[in-house]
């Protein structure tokens, strides 16, 4: 079976073919909706690269292309299904789906709460009804995984009114990603997920952390946007929320302003005023006290985030870095868990060095609880998840 | 020595006079500004209270009544100095000081960030400057414990602009009762405050939580405001931030508005509908599903902060509840601290639930980490100050 494995964003189209083994063709289709459109595309079996500037005014075009031009290269004459990341699949959906015009008005409906993307996902699909009529779409969503955490650590402490009126609660992002770290994890430690308890650290420009039971996920950082829990790139993660409204009346500025602030102007880049990428502040560091200072607040607030959630889980098995910061910065990996060998957290500082985008154990023997380091690959998962329901189906 | 406490609040004078060893008189001055202002005292050793209804308009009439009929019903004849509670001491004060023209240029530069309560601590010191001109006047400030908070802790991850322009960061509030607690504490436990860590965990109809490490506050709950933290009876404590101009947008209401829904509407109030009063929930609890929803996030948000502090700190000596809630509700503390054996954390359900409005070690003795029940008494904390900063001058 091989299967297409799209990300459509407000400007841009990830994609990857899986055929029943490998990854044969992946690329990033950006600057969509002008002249200079850029294609980077690549055969990793045959470790080559391409990139081309083309007009692409259109995610349909952008598709269009996909399909008639670049999947070609990769020798695979038929596409069997696609599979879709979706951002919010609202309170609905806590599993992967068939599309249907059912479910294509619900993410439709969850357009409020995903503005920048989820509109995008349903151009995508739209796109593939058009000009591959006959497979299925897949839409796999990035909260379906946090459909299990409890209510208590769902509900905001806000009037009642704007759960049921908005439905405002905690949804959760990068549920792909924290779901194959789950299963990544296991296969690690040769245990079974329904065993295990652990906490997944996704660090990257955005970032967010859950907790793990036994195959469930009990909470995660993010919230209701993906604004919410750690400091991240830009955004500025759980501050106190009384500063949204002081800030816009000393400032005069309109909610859609402090929106901007708190999502685009904060965070690494807020703090450093440099840059909202780790490796520029961890390079900028030594020379200059923002850029450090930037540094140790994106770590203590990961820190605060781990210790909740060991608590909350009576402990766990291991705790795993992952994505751009989590699988590159040992540097961060440190920061975050030095001074807790009182919790039974004690990492090897070489396995930990050495541990630069690639998997392994990076805690010493000596301590109870395991540290991983695993790169994360969403788009895998998707794949496995539509193979899994296309054959379901048949 | 015999020393005045006051604590003016927007409509109210809190009260109470000391001697070298007890409290002898303390009240409640209510609904300062009209015709029917309320006056409770009572005189603790002689176990006899008053109520009485009279024309109190200003802060100053307040006052004057104060000193000229209440304060000669204890016996005593001359007060040697006040104690102020000031909420906000900005960045300036991590230690209470003695009152001159330029300690009231700093309490008044702070009202910007507490524009309810230090207006009135300043009323409260003038009128203090007018009757009894010659004795001293200690402000102890609820934000000088947590001077000692590391930056990384206390900056947020905004625009830094803010923090250099507003001065916005975590200032921390409650600080004279967590600093009774560590005292108290350590008494308790025949220890030096020197040498504990420990996690207290003021919760009454505003809450805080401090992580306090060998006598210094390393991190608390409360932030640039009192809505932050945990959930309150009336406030939201932590949420997503992007929460704020959401609602703002699609309700079309202003900063001043959201404010008073973060602040007022929100909280055991916000979710339960009937109360803020955490006895009240607790009392609704078995048959109305949004009283025990509130019971549970109030108590999951609870958890997390001990969790995330435990953690900070690298394991702790003990967990301390205090105020309304902290010393009076087991069913919050087994709620709280359920299922954390793995980390050391056992509760003694005889000693938890016996344990009501009075000071006790709550932990069974397998429990690695120590939990106590301790009234907190801020007034006291005060009166202790103001004798220590007197006599010092002396």
């Amino acid at each position: 079976m091989n299967i297409l494995v799209l990300n459509c964003g407000s400007s841009s189209i990830k994609f990857a073919l899986f055929n029943e083994e490998h990854k044969i063709i992946k690329g990033l289709i950006e600057r969509i909706g002008g002249n200079d459109a850029i294609v980077n595309y690549e055969l990793p079996q045959k470790n080559v690269k391409y990139k081309n500037v083309v007009s692409i005014p259109t995610h349909e075009v952008g598709i269009k292309i996909l399909i008639e031009e670049l999947l070609p290269q990769s020798g695979i004459k038929n596409v069997n299904a696609v599979g879709h990341r979706v951002v919010h699949g609202g309170d609905k959906y806590s599993l992967p789906v068939i599309v249907n015009d059912d479910v294509k008005k619900d993410i439709e409906e969850c357009i409020p709460m995903a503005p920048l993307h989820n509109p995008h996902h349903l151009a995508g699909i739209n796109a593939i009804e058009n000009f591959l009529p006959k497979i299925p779409n897949i839409a796999v969503f990035d909260t379906a995984f946090f459909q299990t955490i409890p209510i208590e650590a769902a509900i905001y402490p806000l009037p009642y009114k704007y759960y049921e009126k908005y439905k405002i609660k905690k949804y959760g992002f990068h549920g792909t990603s924290h779901y194959y770290l789950m299963l990544k994890t296991a296969e690690i430690l040769r245990k079974k997920v329904e065993k295990i308890k652990i906490i997944t650290c996704h660090l990257g420009n955005g970032s967010s952390i859950s907790a793990i039971k036994y195959g469930k996920s009990v909470d995660t950082s993010m919230g209701f946007t993906p604004a919410a829990g750690v400091m991240m790139g830009t955004r500025t993660g759980d501050i106190d929320p009384e500063i949204v409204p002081y800030i816009q009346i000393l400032e005069g500025i309109t909610p859609k302003e402090a929106s901007i602030i708190l999502n685009k102007q904060s965070g690494l880049f807020g703090i450093s005023g440099i840059s909202n990428d780790m490796r520029k502040i961890i390079d900028e560091m030594k020379k200059n006290f923002r850029a450090e200072l930037a540094f140790k607040i994106f770590c203590y607030t990961v820190k605060k985030y781990i210790c909740a959630y060991l608590g909350i889980l009576n402990g766990v098995d291991a705790i795993i870095f992952s994505a751009g910061i989590g699988e590159n910065s040992y540097l961060v990996r440190k920061e975050v868990l030095k001074d807790m060998d009182k919790l039974g957290i004690i990492l090897d500082n070489k396995s930990n060095e050495s541990c630069v985008g690639k998997d392994g154990i990076i805690s010493s023997r000596k301590s109870k609880i395991k540290v991983l380091s695993i790169r994360t690959d969403e788009e895998v998962m998707i794949a496995m998840f539509t193979k899994k329901l296309v054959q379901k189906e048949n």
